[in-house]
C-alpha cells in the first residue's frame, strides 16, 4: 500500500470498529443510560484515563530520538497537567465527583470492573513489548476521538442535568488535543511503515486498539446493562 | 536508621565511592589529559547523557501518583529540551563537537567503548527492574553531582584552551538542576525509605548507581590510559 492507501485503510477500521458504535455508547449518548449506569461508566473509564500517560511514557522510554521524544512528551503533559488540578486526569476526576462518586474511591480503582483492568493494562504491554512502530501506531484510534467527543457533548448537553463546564471539560479539551497529537501520529506511521510487514504491525496495532476500547464497553456493559450481573467487589449503584 | 541517619549513610558512602575520586576523573580535572582522552571521555559520557531521559522515561511509567509524575517530569525535558537544540543532550553535543568530534559520529555511538554501553544499558534495566522506591534513589548520586561539577569547571578553565561558555554550558545549567533534583529525590527517599528493607533497597541502589559511574572511568582508563589496549572499533585518537 502507498502511504495514503494505508491511511485510508486505517480510517475503513475505525468506521467499522471504533467504539462509538457499541451499544453501551449509543445508550449513554443517546440518553437512556441510568444516573448508576453513567457513574460507572466514568468510574471504569478514570482506570483508563490513570493509565494513558503510564503508556506514554512507556513510549517515550523506546524512543532514542530527542526531537521525537520532545513531541511525544506533550501528550503527558496533557494528561498530568503543568499544575496540581490540572491535566486530562484531574477533569476526569472533576467529572466522577460531579456525577456523585467520591474521588478517593475512584483513584483507589476499589470498585473498578476486573475486565477493565485488564485491558487498560494489555495496552501498557503492547506498548512495551512491539515494535515501537506498533506502540505509536496503537495511539492511532485519536483519528475517530474528535467526532466521539462532540457526539458525547451534544448527547450530555441534550439529555442530561450533569452536563456543566465542569463535568465536558475533559471532552472540549480533547477536541484541541487529539488532532494535534494524531496529525503527528499519522504522519510519522505513513512515513515509518513502508514494508508489508511494517504496514501490518500498524494494521494490527490498531486493531488491537479498537478491541481493548471496545473489550472496555463491553465489560460494562455485561456487569451494568444486563440485570443482576455486577462482579463481586465491583462498583455497585445506589 | 532514622531518616536522617539514612541520609548521612548516603551521604558517606558518596565521600567513599563517587566518582570524582577516580584517577580518570583526577587526570581530567587536574590538566593531564591529551586531547584524545578528552574525546574519549566526552564520546562515551555522551552514551550516558544519551540514555538519562530514557531511564527517566522509565521511571515515569513507574510512578503511579500524576504530582510525582510532573515533577520527575521535569527530568526529562532538562535534558531532551524544549525546543531543537536545547537541553542537556544537545549540549553535551556542542562540547563533543567544541572538542573536534564529529556530531554524526557521536550520535552513532559508533566508536563507544561496549563496556560503557554495558554500564549505562545496566542503569535501564536497574530502574526497570527493581523497586521504585530503589529506581528513584539510583539518582541520589546527585547529591555529590553539583562538587564534581564546579571541580570540573575550574579544572577545565584552568588546564585547557577548549574551556568556554559553550563547552562548559552543561555543566554550569547542571549546577542549578540537579540541587532542585535531588532536594526532590532525598525528601521522597527519607520519607519512604522506613522499614530495615526499604532502606537496604535505597542503600543497593545508591551502590549500584557508584559502581556503574565508576564502572564507565575504568572503561576510558583501561583503554585510553593504558597504553595498546583500545579494544577493536573503539575511537582511536588520531
Amino acid at each position: 500500500m502507498s502511504p495514503d492507501e494505508l491511511e485510508r485503510h486505517l480510517r475503513g477500521m475505525g468506521a467499522e470498529r471504533y467504539h462509538n458504535l457499541h451499544p453501551f455508547h449509543r445508550m449513554l449518548h443517546g440518553g437512556t443510560a441510568t444516573p448508576g449506569q453513567v457513574r460507572a461508566w466514568a468510574l471504569n473509564r478514570y482506570y483508563y484515563q490513570a493509565i494513558i500517560p503510564i503508556k506514554d511514557a512507556v513510549i517515550l522510554s523506546r524512543i532514542a530520538d530527542p526531537e521525537i521524544r520532545r513531541i511525544w512528551r506533550q501528550r503527558i503533559v496533557d494528561h498530568d497537567g503543568e499544575a496540581p488540578g490540572e491535566g486530562g486526569i484531574a477533569r476526569w476526576l472533576n467529572l466522577c465527583e460531579q456525577l456523585g462518586l467520591n474521588r478517593d474511591y475512584v483513584v483507589s480503582t476499589e470498585g473498578l470492573l476486573p475486565a477493565t483492568r485488564y485491558a487498560c493494562d494489555a495496552y501498557v504491554n503492547y506498548v512495551r513489548d512491539n515494535p515501537v512502530l506498533a506502540a505509536i501506531a496503537s495511539s492511532l484510534t485519536e483519528l475517530f476521538a474528535p467526532d466521539i467527543h462532540k457526539e458525547r457533548i451534544a448527547g450530555f448537553l441534550q439529555h442530561y442535568d450533569f452536563a456543566n463546564d465542569v463535568t465536558l471539560a475533559y471532552f472540549r479539551k480533547r477536541l484541541d488535543e487529539a488532532p494535534r497529537d494524531v496529525r503527528f501520529g499519522l504522519a510519522w506511521v505513513k512515513e515509518n511503515a513502508r514494508t508489508v510487514e511494517q504496514q501490518r504491525q500498524v494494521i494490527h496495532a490498531l486493531s488491537f486498539k479498537l478491541d481493548m476500547l471496545w473489550a472496555q464497553l463491553d465489560a460494562l456493559h455485561q456487569a451494568y446493562v444486563t440485570p443482576g450481573m455486577i462482579p463481586p467487589g465491583a462498583y455497585v449503584p445506589e
